[in-house]
């Protein structure tokens, strides 16, 4: 088999990176360990950039976008029983679209299955072979048989558990990292949201996060301990927890339902430095992750691949390698600024059990700043519904 | 004796509450361990600003300060081989003034004496009592003579090591603390200052601060270990330091001059809450404690004692209370704000050994968003100019 750019992962990044190459005429083929209904239905992120949201439109996503997904203009923080709304679209002119991370691939499989587009699921052994040469090659079983994908570039979409980082030799990357000593147990309820918008709850309790799906859907979350098993947590405790962190505006209740799906995550920060090496290229969650608190991880991943897009087109139309050799450069930036906002957001609203008095009473005194002063308010919001060119 | 406000401590705090009083008809003693020469002559903060400036003038001492205070409309930031200047007025409309700490005392001690009032230096064992009666009582010696001021109410506003904030029973004050892993080498020069506003720097060896206190005079601060002694920092080393901390600006230089004056301060920041008991009140250093990186430390003692001007005017012109029982409440939202910036300040731009190469980079990555983003400058153009209210 031969194309010209080797795909490795069909999440959001592999998925639009091959959608944006078709559209400028460079083939590519897409290998994917999970089966297509396994990535079509795995809830994950739900918040779109504006600029993510105007990347699908250009690329010709947008229908289903338009027509499901919810556009919001503002976040509600809450913490010391008060209650105070950044009115993001008001600061910055920009809003957020929440639409989960399945719909955006469940619209990137079908449009790249309509054009003819191949992507190759439940592909086994996957690894990767001359990424220093002129013609690397992507080596995997498929249905039972040894296939070799020659090609001109491989890119890594694998995750941060997949196998393309690992390929570039060792001594050539940097990490930078850092774990969080709480998880996030997610929620996804068949409750009719009791808000329109996002709300966000520093609580003695810990945080928890209040947002939404669909009309009749609601997406919600809770700090917990990382080493909390899933059997702690049967459903009337959740929505008990969930009712003493959030219920501290008066007259307000979480409105509750049966509980479709529950998880826990561990919180954690890691950038690769640089996001290449010779012909392989690195984007998503195979080079950064950030904790889920700034909304930035499926939104960093569209910025790498729209990036790699361009630097392609570039390659293949004119022969020129400088986006291409830009590439890590380029993308760390918007990296960076991520990774300090999601750092940022999560230290103000997380309990942190070896906080200090001291540091408890600075975070109080951040979240009323951002509830008192619009300069401040406005740096929440131009991250939050991202900064367009960084 | 007696009077009606006795105030502890001839510092920014007491003197200027002793002149803000005189102001209103009000009768106040300042009793002060140290000499004359020595308060006028202790070189602290420098940094005034735009609401304690408007106080000063109001209150008929901005002659000498508008003379001889060097308005300046913003600061620069240097890290990673770049300089950014923060535009503080053109973001805020708002400046500061340098002017120092001393001469702020000189201006307030000619003007309590010209006016009668009454200053006593150099006294000995102060301590308070009756602090919870109509009648507190401030017993000290003076000229080898006991002396008893009887007052209505008594102002702490003897600094963190002072008698007052001593004087509440146990149990009653909560205090916030937290310590920095580094101090403050302070220099004065006789040296031109190679710049016209403060340069703060953020450096792989340690922060450095470039300041002025006149055209013939630099103030400049050197990160060190808090365990370092001044032996060993000669001269020499001082300005060896300086220019690999600051001259990292392609053809700028420091430039050197006979060092007059050096000490070494340790970082720490502190908050006791609540700053009155009975009839005392707290002010000023005796109760927070800021690291110098805001420049909030005079600026905050200077608020406080405007609110305790107005609070006494209410209760001896109208015997209204209600100003003074609110005082600590209104008081602590300017010093947390002013925690939290000093903190947010002394973060982004020192370096901590206990910092992770992660953290390392966020810091950058926390500058640069300074230096890209309006609504993240303003936010700290705006805590350095000072917040008209809070």
């Amino acid at each position: 088999m031969r194309t010209q750019v080797g795909i490795v992962g069909a999440g959001p990044a592999g998925l639009m990176l091959s959608h944006l190459l078709h559209l400028r005429g460079i083939a590519s083929v897409v290998v994917e360990c999970r089966s297509r209904d396994h990535v079509e239905r795995r809830v994950r992120a739900g918040v779109l950039e504006q600029g993510s949201v105007d990347l699908l439109r250009e690329a010709g996503l947008g229908e289903r976008l338009a027509r499901e997904g919810a556009r919001h203009e503002g976040i509600e923080l809450r913490f010391g029983g008060e209650a105070y709304r950044v009115p993001m679209t008001e600061l910055t002119g920009r809003a957020i679209t929440v639409y989960g991370q399945q719909e955006v691939v469940k619209d990137l499989v079908a449009a790249r299955l309509a054009a003819g587009g191949e992507i190759l699921f439940e592909v086994d052994d996957v690894n990767l072979h001359g990424l220093d040469s002129e013609s690397p090659l992507v080596r995997f079983r498929h249905h039972g048989r040894e296939v070799e994908l020659h090609c001109d570039f491989v890119v890594g979409c694998d995750g941060s558990h997949g196998v393309s980082r690992g390929a570039v030799p060792d001594g050539v990357l940097t990490s930078y990292e850092r774990s969080y000593p709480f998880a996030w147990l997610g929620v996804l309820a068949a409750a009719a949201p009791a808000v329109d918008e996002l709300v966000y709850a520093r609580h003695e309790r810990g945080f928890a996060l209040y947002s939404l799906r669909s009309p009749e859907i609601s997406r919600l979350y809770l700090q917990v301990d990382p080493a909390e098993k899933l059997e702690e947590w049967p459903d009337e405790r959740i929505w008990s927890e969930l009712r003493r962190r959030l219920e501290t505006v008066p007259g307000w209740t979480v409105n509750t339902g049966p509980i479709l799906e529950k998880s826990i995550t561990p919180m954690r920060s890691l950038v690769v430095e640089p996001m290449q090496w010779q012909r392989l290229f690195l984007a998503g969650d195979a080079v950064h992750i950030v904790p889920p608190t700034g909304a930035k991880g499926m939104n960093l991943a569209l910025a790498d691949v729209a990036l790699l897009g361009e630097a392609f087109a570039d390659w293949y139309a004119y022969g020129r390698d400088g986006l291409l050799r830009d590439y890590s450069r380029t993308a760390l930036r918007r990296v960076w600024r991520a990774q300090h906002f999601s750092w940022w957001m999560t230290s103000m609203l997380h309990r942190l059990d070896s906080h200090d008095p001291y540091e408890q009473q600075l975070q109080l005194s951040t979240l009323r700043y951002v509830a008192s002063s619009r300069s401040y308010a406005t740096s929440l919001a131009e991250n939050y519904v991202g900064l367009p060119s960084i």
